[in-house]
């Protein structure tokens, strides 16, 4: 299998995470760093034949003109990640892997994100249909260019705000004709790269909150084109830690008043989910976790502010007030101190080549085994965490070589 | 099964946990709280038999003069917890049960508790043996008076220092003459009362670190006399903590690098635990879980220091060094603020409904499915939180009545 | 000195600062409880002539129905505090007090503070001119059935939204003409109270962040009736931790690169900040503190949510990010636990106590040497807590007696 | 001024503060960093005329072997403090500076710092008389080599043990002729450089907990030679914070029921502390500052724990047990994440440059006015940090020209 080559497509592929990831790949495929992160470097996946990482290609969309050097760079200066001497060993390959990056698409991102955009090329008046045509032509592209045995599709773009969704996104029949149509875009851009890779038949994977591959229609061109979906919103932190602590005040059989989380950072995405109508699409899928787990609802609070100081350090604070025995009130607090793209990106390669196996395997549609990995696991209601864990373990039970 | 009754003999019944645990009893006896806290009333159990918290008559050990009524009156005072009406309402259960209350004994106990003893026919003299048969006696005594079905020995003294096992301990053909030898104890004080327990074939539950059933010698006596052992060390907080959150770093693939645990509290376990005897007996369990579960020994530092202020609120500081990917290192920290007592008490009911469900059941030996209730379980090398909580599960399926 | 009696009129009585102010005036004159947390029963007051706390006699204007023992054995059961012996031995006390309630006005007062009244009597159709009259008489008749030598107004009411001043709020002449007015009231409803008192020559304190005398109009008429003024906003928690903590990196030559405040509480002051209107002037003070002190403005995040579970105990956490030499960033983060009631409380007591002193040497206008007790001292521009400090002592050295 | 130089004497150079100051000199001398967090930066100095970084030229004593550029490297690498590009750019200075190193002396440290030491030319055997000849000589080469206008000699030393002092410290003329004396040395390695440096009429600043020049013999040695002492133990971190919040409860008149402080770090200064002895020494002054403050003893609990994944960062929690009024218990928790070396580096800085300014005025003895700089402040009972602050002040507004 070491011969094979695979293309790992980011969407959104300069920003914090996407950067990562790309540097991760480098390092890895140069054995410069260990596997520390990586969940598919457990025992537990020992007899699984996964891609390695040095079999990886890297190329995305972008709407910046930042490549993956310069946000590397940046990112070493303000938030003091990355290995100087690491930039330096990785920077030929993230330069050759810059070279596959091409414009993305601002149709129905958002105003916030669009004002991010200052890459040269990028298309503001093209129809759905349009947009993903010309992400397909980039998609094949780089298959044929790199001689790519297969290419994930990989989303790690800003937030979009909510899209709403009708009768249209239930099936493919009634959403591809409404896809020529020019204003009122029936899909936001997210879902305009899902679309694009599953009518490909390319793996798509979703690790942000925004709509992508996640209605009926979509499922069913994942089916009909023989390809795979994961997704969405890829639990990195406070989240995780909702999911993990959730489950043991439930066992303990104790009653959860109140269940506050403030969040601050100073990334990227702190700029677009400083607009409200991203930050609602965010706060979603963090609020709603706690309740599914112990099956009421605790009074909840979510916020996730913007602090330019932060950089990439992602700081929670959690106050969770609880009822024990003969009414007496106790109390949790935690403080998470993680930078958020070093979270992210070893989740992110994971689930490419969790999906990349689903492919080996001939499987096709939504990919529920993963829901570890997201806030909003697509095609599973469970968000205990260890319940969620256990359904990856049986799933990798069967895959091992035998 | 609801006119039968069942015996709970506390071992230190007195002291807070033991106290609540009456209270708490006899508060859910009278419908005047909920059950929040047990897990023995999580949906799990139903159609389950379990003893119902009204058929519990409760009687005990106890080395100082202090009652149920005063020590809980005495924590309401100083920590603030028990509501003023509940314990008027409860009072004449409380004053019925302090009837059942015998002097316990102070053999291999240690200096520290020794020294709290204050209750009068306390015997210092007496051989392990003697001491043996009169606990024995009084425990039959408490049976026969409140004509009970079963009688749940359950020890939920202060910590003893570490005691020393030899050859001896390994079986019960070694360990019988032994006995008779008055100085020179060839067990500690709450081995004494567990021997006296099983040999009356009454179940024993060990919710203390101390050596209680520890020892094949013990067990090899609970398969003979046809009874069952449960233990040790209830799990009530900052080791909860640990067993569920150690799981999250491995599944992630996380490196720990160093665990810092400091906890401060200022009930009368404290004064014991201020001996620094009593503390090793203490900080073992509390230290270990986190290598067991992780597979690796991070840097570990546990201390428990007495804070008279802060009564019988435990608070504990953990603060979890950690590596991610490309070796960034983050941190978690968490600040756990609760009351000792009652965190303890209802896992000690719990543990004594179990109890009383295996014996209906005619099962013998070490009840290795309640590693989930403890720090240290017996018969049981699993401290992931979630891995026991399974085992548990697994075992309430098969008791559902059908 | 100690024959005379002193009146304190609480606008908005039976609030939780209104009840612990009661409460603790009744356990003080009975010698129930010590004088801690009392700065006017530091050693520096030593020789300083100060009304005694059983001098007092309370009443006070109230909106809703509730009186002191109702409040007081309501945040009893749900937040724990006051022990219940005091509460009885001082039923008597504010019984007494509980007649000396009369309604108060809901004149611009604002929706969310409108809709808490239930109490029968409530006239909302009044002009301004009516209210202040309607006040008045209150506050005469209550001074004349107790014989008292003075009465001081203290509002611990509600947070008002904010109230826009303009040109007729800077002198008593334009503001005058306009009390008459129906509609559109020129003055919120704390300021009637202060232009109450004000005009009977009473001191006024104003506890509260909203609008009371903080005009020209009313320092005017104070003058000419000659009385004292203090406010506003009594600092107790979270305000009182910045600027302590603020000083402190700026005497160390440290920046503030952001800092981040959240507060979290739940009782009835909870429920009209959950007002965005009513929070704004609220915050205003809260957020403004850090840059008086230091000299530029770092970026700063606060914000109070109305979490019920936490009853009267409001928890801060503060996320200081600051820069040292060489650039390096670090931080400091603080998690206050208080009782609001019971830290605002004995401030309030305090003011009393010090607007009757300075009413005793014949002072009148603006105290600003009470600036420590306030989150936005009236009068003075300075918010270091320590320099405030200092002009208390020095204040103080020049009323002790010779 | 400006064509003079001055040196600055590093006892310990090589140590983490030490290569701090030698770095942060070599960075402000060629204005590559900002004055971020020198206090002698501070608009009060303004007018007052100090010797400015560029004038100094760096030298001192090590026992091991590695020099400047060695520590800072290893500082990034493992702590991720200096900027590369910082290092590479003082890198010409720091080589220059560590010509002047030359080995130091291990009498009477202790046997742990002992074990630290790997430079060669260590002479273990001399007499106190001996080594403090040797250091009078280096110091007056360095002076003489470089031609110094004055040199500071600043401990910053890892902690020695507690040496016990007796009647022959009390004066000059009973030390003196013990320092022959070659078994059983009658000074500590600490008080030899400061011996050294004052018999030559240099400044000699403390700002360690070791001994130094806290005795009167060696205070009446400063006089006699006409030269100053400063001393002693850097207020950094956490004894900064209660210096700052233990005046808050004692003008508030809360009482403080218990405070514990848990710190981590792991530093090459932790190597040493986790001998027992050595932090004995440490921990006193933290312990001592809160009763000075607040007048009374409340409960206190202070460690300090070596653990090595935390580098440089040494991380506090601190929980403050305090009752406000009618006896409420309330809760205030820090959390403090400096970097030890670049907390005490700029006070450093700061200190040489106030006693060659107090030399500058032509002052003898121990300069009190520094107090605000240390845990143990020489010359001065006053521990609160804001009174010690206004001491300072009050001194630098007689130094401005005018």
């Amino acid at each position: 299998m070491s011969d094979r080559r695979y293309g790992l497509w980011l969407v959104g592929a300069c920003g914090g995470v996407g950067t990562t990831i790309a540097l991760g790949l480098a390092a890895l495929g140069k054995k410069l760093t260990d596997t520390t992160s990586l969940v598919t470097e457990l025992p537990l996946f020992e007899g699984v034949s996964l891609v390695q990482p040095g079999q990886f290609v890297v190329g995305g969309h972008e709407i910046r003109e930042a490549g993956f050097r310069q946000t590397a760079s940046e990112m070493h200066e303000r938030a003091g990640v990355f290995h100087e001497s690491l930039l330096a060993a990785c920077s030929d390959t993230l330069e050759a892997w810059e070279k596959n990056l091409r414009p993305g698409t601002l149709l129905a991102c958002g105003e916030t994100i669009a004002k991010l955009s200052d890459r040269p090329g990028i298309n503001l008046a093209e129809t759905p249909a349009a947009a993903i045509e010309r992400i397909k032509a980039d998609l094949l592209a780089f298959k044929k260019e790199h001689n790519l045995d297969d290419v994930v599709v990989l989303s790690v773009a800003s937030t979009e705000p909510p899209f709403p969704t009708g009768p249209e996104h239930q099936s493919l029949a009634l959403l591809e004709p409404l896809l020529s149509r020019a204003n009122n875009p029936v899909l936001p851009a997210s879902s305009l790269y899902a679309y694009a890779a599953l009518d490909l038949g390319l793996p798509y994977v979703n690790f942000t909150p925004c709509l992508g591959a996640t209605m009926p229609a979509l499922e069913e061109l994942a089916i009909k084109r023989g390809t795979v979906i994961a997704g969405k919103d890829g639990k990195t932190g406070e989240t995780l830690m909702k999911t993990v602590l959730a489950p043991m005040f439930h066992h303990r059989n104790w009653r959860i008043l109140s269940w506050v989380g403030h969040n601050i950072f100073g990334n990227r995405d702190g700029v677009v989910l400083d607009d409200p109508r991203n930050k609602a699409a965010k706060v979603g899928h963090k609020d709603a976790v706690v309740s599914s787990i112990v099956g009421y609802k605790p009074n909840t609070l979510v916020s996730i502010e913007y602090i330019p100081s932060m950089d990439d350090w992602k700081t929670a604070w959690n106050h969770i007030h609880f009822q024990g025995f003969l009414g007496t009130k106790m109390i949790l607090q935690f403080i998470w101190q993680g930078c958020d793209s070093l979270l992210a990106a070893p989740l992110a390669i994971d689930l490419a080549r969790m999906a990349l196996l689903a492919r080996s395997r001939k499987e096709t549609g939504v990919l529920s085994h993963l829901s570890c990995f997201f806030k909003g696991p697509q095609g599973c209601t469970e968000n205990d965490f260890f319940k969620q864990f256990i359904m990856l373990e049986e799933y990798v039970t069967t895959c091992r070589d035998c």
